[in-house]
């Protein structure tokens, strides 16, 4: 393959989402329907079928070795409408999603230096970057 | 690499995204926290933070006209968590989040035909995108 | 008062459902599989069924009157779903509901005495009671 | 009152919780907040919290045999947080929360005969009640 396919592939972005979303409402004319707290409850909607891919699992170990190739591609898709509402709401919302996730990986290096690694796992103040 | 900055900010990618998580916790010696389910349950609490915003304002108009400025920011930092998570759980679950959101925009695509704007409130079939 | 299936309806307790839900999973031999954190993860799955009744529905009249008879039929099954799980989750973890339920109930009196009526709709203080 | 205490804390019903309720709003001029979406984004703020409790923990034991007595109260108050809410958005919605649950419970039972004690953890199939 050449050219653009495989690179897009490789380093989505946000902003690539965001429009692609945003003609997808506008084709089937659903921008009526995507108001903040829609979008905002759509995306609870999602995270709950994430959450119910795991819910009888117990432990599960990093890179899902057990799991069969059905089960990872439903999880994908679930990750993904997850990050699809959440594109669209922040969009809907007119926060630019990827310049302030950026930001606030800067602010949790403030928040938690690197040289400090203690990890509080009774107030869950561990953050992911 | 010239001018980077900017273009970075037009188009964080979540690869960009996902590398900076990896290194964030690595740095912190967190890798060993960030099992499936304790992303997963920290992701559902970023949610919850993010429904806290919006928890009594009743109807929000598109683009947050009357929303203070400090609000706006601070609602950029709950999106922002919220998508870390997901690119953290992503990442440690071995799915490559960018491609399956692609993927998950076509077969949406093939599930909502553009030709066909019936959008059906009852059940929440409607999709993103 | 004759006849307890009427009194019953009128006054189900958190007991009684704690009850049937034990004897539930006994029956069913489903113990081993209710730990705090499937349980946490499968209510989580219920609050996002319940949000996709009204993902699309805009601003909601209390009382629901525009809904059909089955729309709210399906409602009441949600709520339980959510109900249900809360209050195993709970008993698996050794918490009495109930109990904890009523307690904080008065402490949210003592945190928002009626006398002071104000209500902070932007960082979302005001509790139900 | 002679005995009522006692009594009371032993079989707390949902139509106690609800009428507590009710007067707590009123008596705080809050019933002009709870409307059906503002107290459903206010209870997936709550499962929020009861997560932020969970997510760093990895696999919990029943029982918490290892949980210090104030991370007990602490999730007792968590738990009663989302039930708060629960009952609250249950009755503006016009719902009989304790009958729509026991009428779940005996569907439940016709859904997962007792005689089949099979549990698909693959797609989450399993109810608690």
């Amino acid at each position: 393959m050449t050219g653009g396919v495989e690179e897009r592939d490789q380093s989505v972005s946000l902003d690539l989402l965001k429009q692609k979303m945003a003609n997808f409402a506008k084709e089937r004319d659903w921008d009526q329907f995507h108001s903040p707290r829609n979008l905002l409850l759509a995306l609870v909607g999602e995270v709950g079928e994430l959450s119910e891919i795991f819910q009888w699992k117990g432990e599960v170990p990093k890179g899902l070795p057990d799991w069969k190739e059905e089960e990872k591609v439903h999880l994908g898709e679930e990750l993904s409408d997850v990050l699809l509402y959440l594109v669209r709401l922040s969009d809907i919302c007119g926060i630019d999603l990827g310049k302030a996730a950026l930001r606030k990986v800067e602010l949790n290096a403030i928040k938690y230096p690197a040289s400090k690694k203690n990890f509080n796992t009774s107030n869950g103040t561990a953050r992911t970057g």
